[in-house]
């Protein structure tokens, strides 16, 4: 395993789940996934889609990124394979525009299903209409350089999370979580499980149904010292 | 009355504002309302619809929440009545997401009309297709828990405003204000009035008047010393 | 020329750009513009659209405005001529809501483009519905007075941008730039020779090529000792 | 009792605590009275002192401010009787420098502990070599103006709190805590009573005793399926 | 006068301001000059000094500095004399350390006595022993590069506000403001008036006077209906 | 290796670098540190000491925190060995006070350096007075629970960086660097052989040399077109 923060380094071959497993985590979605796993791999509230209403997982590519310097996207796309997502953390803060309508030209025209950056992006009237999904830190059409060398493939830091190149990313309106591959396939199954669940529960809601009776809060209040006046 | 900051209280009764008024206001909007009650109420600027095109008026429900803990709203859709709206303050600042769609299942089966929360909320997605609006500083998919008490209908700070339960909140594209239950005839009345005038002063603007020459400004600023070069 | 701070002072008399210039610039968008000049005059990211998919470039009338205070946009209006855009900074830096419906009519009228606005705008949804696109720090609904001086078509600092009166604002779904107006024909001809070369490679990137090798890449990631493992 | 957001008023008699609870109530500081009370009442973290090393409880005397205006802290001096502090909570957010060393001056000269506000602070070295308190949301020279009335000695929103005239204040370098004048007595007692378990047990942790041990939570974190690898 | 934004340009010769008036200037301190000078030219609130104490005036060296990229700054020292100030805008938005404790070593050794940075700087315990003022947007180690052009001695942009080469630099506590090089002798006799005024006052202030009847406010509050209860 | 984000885990053996190490590293101090391992591992700039003029190195103790709880602080001190630092990041953000003067006697009482903590502390003013340093998001009073099971020496994201047991933590008032365990020691020989090479060049610009000639730049300079006007 090469160390995350390591620069200069493209790993090739990585490990990705089942597409099964893949596709089932999209269709429960960020929050259910993110409960699932036990309230884990929740990436940071500001990252925000560039328009709403999407709805997918993918196996990340991820990217290590110098200030500034979008060098190491043109790298990671060699990597990319069919149903993949590019995921970019920086070495330090940036809300440069790392990414464009070219980039994802060229991403799109292999098979990559949209981007995660822990930065800016611009282009976005592009990319909404190539339906090329992108949740980042900033709108911003700030230009980049190509000097200096980052890493593909290695262990990123992204808005508050550790992702490893493989890992699944799962995002939606509501933001973006990640899930470790290995513990992917029974995160699906406990998310399927809170899926049925909270399916059998809203037929109650919506008949009215209170949360207190359903769920039997009333007596746990009570001993708490709720009182009603 | 319930001083704020009190845990552990549920209050039942409440007095709300006639259906007419709450009507007549939401026909105003934020900013007419805001305007006409003296430039007070108005909640803070990070508060924003997860979708565009909402305009509603309607009587505070009104929740004080404990970090992380979304229990007293489970309490507080049992007081809902029709055309009521959710109010949540916390206890400390929070981003984390204390509002699904299962609970909006559920209040909207009460009758209620959306959710105003100074934190964050999730599944919003599904809430735009359900046409629940919510106002909320974030959206954001951690989960919350039900361990702690708070209140339900007690006063509550939310977004830098006092809410007593039972205020009217007006919500829009525009933001969130809130008119004191004791003054909202009054204010509808001004706010009324204040539109009447705008819709006249609308023709003269289209028309190509100068507002300089509607509100008869050019005296008054030449006074104040502006020159024209 | 007068000095960027002045209160109390309108220019009447400013230049602009030709017309085939503005236009060309708003073809090409923020993104290629900003390249084009050398990376220089992207107003900051926080300066968000208040609806998607506009695409505009104008000249500025600009305004200088004191603290919560609006007075100066009714005499910038009067400066309007057809197909120029309002851009206001303030002295010091506030979220107040400059700008709403009425105001917009009145620029509508005399043939303004829309609003750059280092504040805050209130109205969105007539403003949306009305069609005429504002980019701002914030929406917010809190009114302001009509007390002080400010200027108009002075030179004015707006998000972290100086923008001279007759500069020319473009303005899309990634921002703000603003060009320089004696600068605007070289930076029209770089952007449409930027725009033309993006358009091959953009079919290149489409059939699958990569953009190592379209860049040629590859020989200097190796002399920077990148490695794949 | 006048409502929040009223403007227009100054309520000359309030209730204040006795002198010997706010004095104990500095004793024990910020973290102590606000666990001691529930932990509520805590003023926003961006409140910070100009200057490190005061520890303060006061009685509040309370001014609503309008934007950018600083009229009524001139109002709310002559209301200050010995040991009271102001407390100054704004009708919309603003950073501008309300108060400085005139001010200070003033108000020390009526016996005033110091000043909690909402809003900006200058003078700052001149009030440092005074010593006389701020707790400010930030520095900022920004001038304000007298044309428009607030009022003293209302309920006020201060940085998240609402915060009644005659309220206990209790301010140190952990930042600001607001105490209910009613709830004094009982919450003083609290704080003396924990502040004595905490001394108890500062000699045992300093002897090398762990948390672990005095609280005798091995057994609870077992239970919860705590593994030691 | 070369444009704001322009890059690859050192102007040497820049007009500085007699050096009576700017140790005046800096007797007066932030607040004072600022006042004096109509409410202009205050730096955005969040640049604060790396340690408390300094009160200085000075005339400024300005630089644009492109993203991450420290250059300039060496360029700019050769230009400096004795008794100047660097000015530091950057390009994009950046809070990386730009300058550090070899840079000050040589700008002191230059005669410069601090450094007004809309970025981060660096080895802060190092310039507080030494006694080199910085005022900053950030204290931050990251690193920068020299491999872009950016200018000195243009118009910049510096936290809000527009600075000329040779304008005046006033900087204390309180943040930071700038004078007009032009305007400085006027801004210095209104800012010592001020100052005379304000020691009167102080006098009377201390003496337990109110700022009710010194500024003779009682009526124009009743006037604008301030009731007493 | 456990991975990131596993709760419920405590490792009790980790790898620490030799003590010698440690001590050359806090020598050399963040800047420096972050410079020689090639500009990575900088904490973010928001990581600011309670006070100002520590200069430390430590061995890594990471604590995984569950939202508003401190449980894991407790378990964690337990894991302390002479020379080691608390390094505290969280499951979610949050700005609460985690950790307070108790917990820096009992980790005191273990031979514990300091606290380096992503989110809040308290009784900041004690820790000051017991020379206990502490890096932190914020300066909170806000309480927390022991509820939840996090973990202890696991791999932690901690204000962007990733953090492994036994890794060296450099902290001063330039902020935070973390440097991996097997790289430290040559981390710490370029650290020495950059202080040899600063403190050369700072007796030259001291005497008046130019970074200019000191580092040979004038000629690259021309080239890449810079022009003296």
């Amino acid at each position: 395993m090469i160390a995350a923060g390591t620069t200069g380094v493209v790993v090739q071959q990585i490990e990705r789940a089942d597409q099964s497993i893949i596709e089932g985590l999209a269709k429960c979605g960020v929050a259910t996934v993110h409960e699932a796993q036990g309230r884990k791999g929740l990436l940071a509230d500001y990252m925000r889609p560039i328009y709403a209403g999407s709805r997918i997982a993918a196996s990340a590519v991820t990217i290590l990124a110098p200030p500034c310097d979008n060098w190491m996207i043109h790298v990671a796309i060699e990597q990319l394979q069919l149903g993949d997502i590019l995921v970019l953390g920086t070495i330090t803060p940036s809300n440069a525009g790392y990414f464009g309508d070219l980039l994802a030209s060229s991403a799109k025209a292999r098979g990559c299903k949209g981007l995660i950056i822990d930065a800016g992006v611009r282009d976005v009237a592009d990319l909404t209409e190539m339906g090329f999904p992108v949740w980042s830190k900033a709108v911003f059409a700030q230009g980049t350089i190509k000097e200096t060398l980052g890493s593909v493939n290695i262990p990123v830091v992204c808005a508050d999370q550790l992702i490893n190149p493989g890992d699944i990313i799962v995002a939606d309106d509501d933001g973006v979580c990640v899930v470790c591959r290995e513990e992917a396939a029974d995160v699906l199954e406990k998310a399927q499980a809170r899926e049925a669940n909270e399916t059998a529960k809203r037929v109650r809601f919506e008949a009215g149904e209170l949360g207190l009776d359903i769920y039997e809060m009333r007596g746990r209040l009570a001993e708490k010292g709720l009182t009603y006046v």
